[in-house]
């Protein structure tokens, strides 16, 4: 737990997603599979606040995000979302399309690994919810399909134009995003959109125990691997080398690594400390 | 049309290009057969003036990029260009690089899709303006041969730099550009250059058939797509998602977003307007 | 040999690792095979010092960077520089980190190709020094570990999370960071890791046939090759065509591109000299 905690109170209950931690694991799921867990303005606030407090209570080393159902999650609600979205001012708007953007936000810049479970369909803001995690764990029956121009919209939402052309190239980013079409697991394996492709029915498994693996290892050393990558995105090699530089520096001065070094003399494996 | 013309006159003929739109899509052919379609100063001067013209005009909302022929384009013209460039003074050795710089600008930039077809080679400065493309539609004889070191150049001509590592990474580009061997199709689509194989002889019918699906599509969404996957390539992710939210909130205040709702409510297929 | 010399001696003798070279080709071997050629604080310092002297010097066109014996490089020693960072100080453990990232930038930023000769293991330090060169030719038995969260490290070490995802995307970036997993010759060829695969044995001779024909081509050209393609990743569009534009009018004035228009007309090989 951070030791700098203020005066807002914890949520106790978290209405519009199913959350769960178990020692330092947390498991949120998109729950709505009776719409293929489409999201309402109530989930992505609920994505936005929970990422927040999750980062500041650092009680969380790693999370995996699911969906239950038959599919991960088929994007914003057509009905709660599309349609209430006609009725906004531009104040509203720009409200509502901030918010999704801080969720992707929040999902590259919290300090712990996510891992995403894909089954079935992960569809416009899934997919790209999906997209801002740092593994896509899938199984056969995933597609991806970044549809938002198939909507009357642009291919560029919640930072999808610029996560994109990072993980998969250029000209497959231009493609998918211009013409909304799904990309299959055995595609989306090829060109690098999929971490690690697993039987089918198995990706949650897969998940946990790849965020379980993650949060038992040296979880401080694995939270700055991941704020270097999504920092140095942004960086030249000269700030990122520094950047790194000092990073190492303070993770020298930690437990995890005088714990490897004992551990490697006395010819043991290392009990991690997240320290 | 743009509401917004002043004194320029359009020009009446492109002399140095092949150029005719149909209902929203511009075919623009490289139209020198028997020089397998090489590069000319005049060549060149049409591609710039003819993308400004295009974007301005706006009754554009999809362009093709075709080669007449044996081959898509072998590149500037060794006689006409090579040897001429001997003779010039540094400010119009300038003036001429700035000006193939400004093709690609002009390509990235323009407010619509661009399609490149490719058969046979696309080499030196035919393989840059295939790259700068949003979309490579290649047939089995297509080779890419980013031939500049080959010439005692640099392989970081016309953005190709800057361009070819964002689409296919730092190593296979580096050895693309370095070494200018020819990269033939199948080892073009496995490193992600190439958007859509067809069958032999198939590239021009499938380059204006996405061409077509594109101008009768959300053509104002794909024109923002264009627009911010290529403006994000150059922005962190903050600034990136800000902008990605500016975007959606002025395209959900217009006609195609809500014409979207309105088929999906009354179980049609949407009619795009672009607007 | 640069025209610009100044106070400062030539090293005679690198102790720490071995160095010849022939006709414009650098052969830098690190040769601790009894250790699987693991670095030491000497090794660091002499590969830093080595590529300073060498890009001050000019007498050198390409390098080749392989290791004796069973691998190419097991990457920083662990009894020798692990167990000794654990007794420094703040500024030692900087100083350190900072002469590790320094190599990678020399590596990046020297005015040669650099060819890594990979066989067996390429671990930690050992990965990156290979990841920081132009190109990366392996044999079969090569293996890429980026293994520092292993020891209680972030993954960001000398520039790797700045490199590795312009070379493999930022999704196989992650996991290999993240994880520091073993990558294999054939998923290293498949995501773009390794630039040429030899037979087994051959990665030596294959690296330096390739040094040989880069440095007897047109050297300032390729030169300027890797200078574009090294400072265009920190680059926007507009910036990096400008930035092409001025170094082709600059290569249009030298001897070289002449040759080649001098060669193509009286249809003989061009005879490059790298001016």
């Amino acid at each position: 737990m951070s030791p700098f905690t203020g005066s807002a109170p914890r949520t106790q209950h978290w209405r519009h997603l199913r959350v769960g931690v178990e020692d330092g694991v947390a498991t949120v799921t998109l729950a709505r599979p009776e719409k293929l867990n489409a999201l309402t303005f109530g989930a992505y606030a609920d994505l936005r606040d929970l990422l927040a407090e999750l980062a500041r209570e650092r009680s969380v080393r790693a999370l995996v995000l699911a969906g239950e159902g038959r599919g991960f999650c088929s994007g914003g609600d057509v009905d709660e979302i599309i349609g209430a979205t006609l009725a906004m001012d531009t104040a509203q708007l720009l409200d509502f399309n901030r918010m999704t953007g801080q969720v992707v936000r929040a999902v590259r810049e919290c300090p712990f690994p996510v891992v995403a479970s894909v089954h079935g369909v992960a569809a416009g803001a899934g997919a790209v919810l999906a997209l801002a995690a740092d593994f896509r764990v899938a199984d056969p029956t995933a597609r991806f399909a970044f549809l938002f121009t198939r909507v009357g919209l642009s291919g560029g939402d919640m930072g999808a134009a610029y996560l994109l052309p990072r993980v998969v190239g250029l000209g497959h980013a231009t493609r998918l995003l211009m013409l909304g079409e799904p990309v299959r697991a055995p595609e989306a394996e090829r060109i690098g959109l999929i971490s690690e492709l697993t039987d089918e029915g198995d990706a949650d498994t897969a998940a946990t125990a790849l965020a379980r693996r993650l949060a038992d290892g040296p979880a401080l050393a694995l939270a700055q691997t991941k704020a270097l990558l999504t920092a140095e995105l942004d960086m030249p090699l000269a700030a990122a080398v520094e950047m790194d530089a000092a990073t190492q520096a303070l993770l020298m001065h930690g437990e995890d690594y005088a714990e490897f070094h004992a551990a490697f003399t006395e010819k043991r494996p290392p009990a991690w400390r997240g320290k």
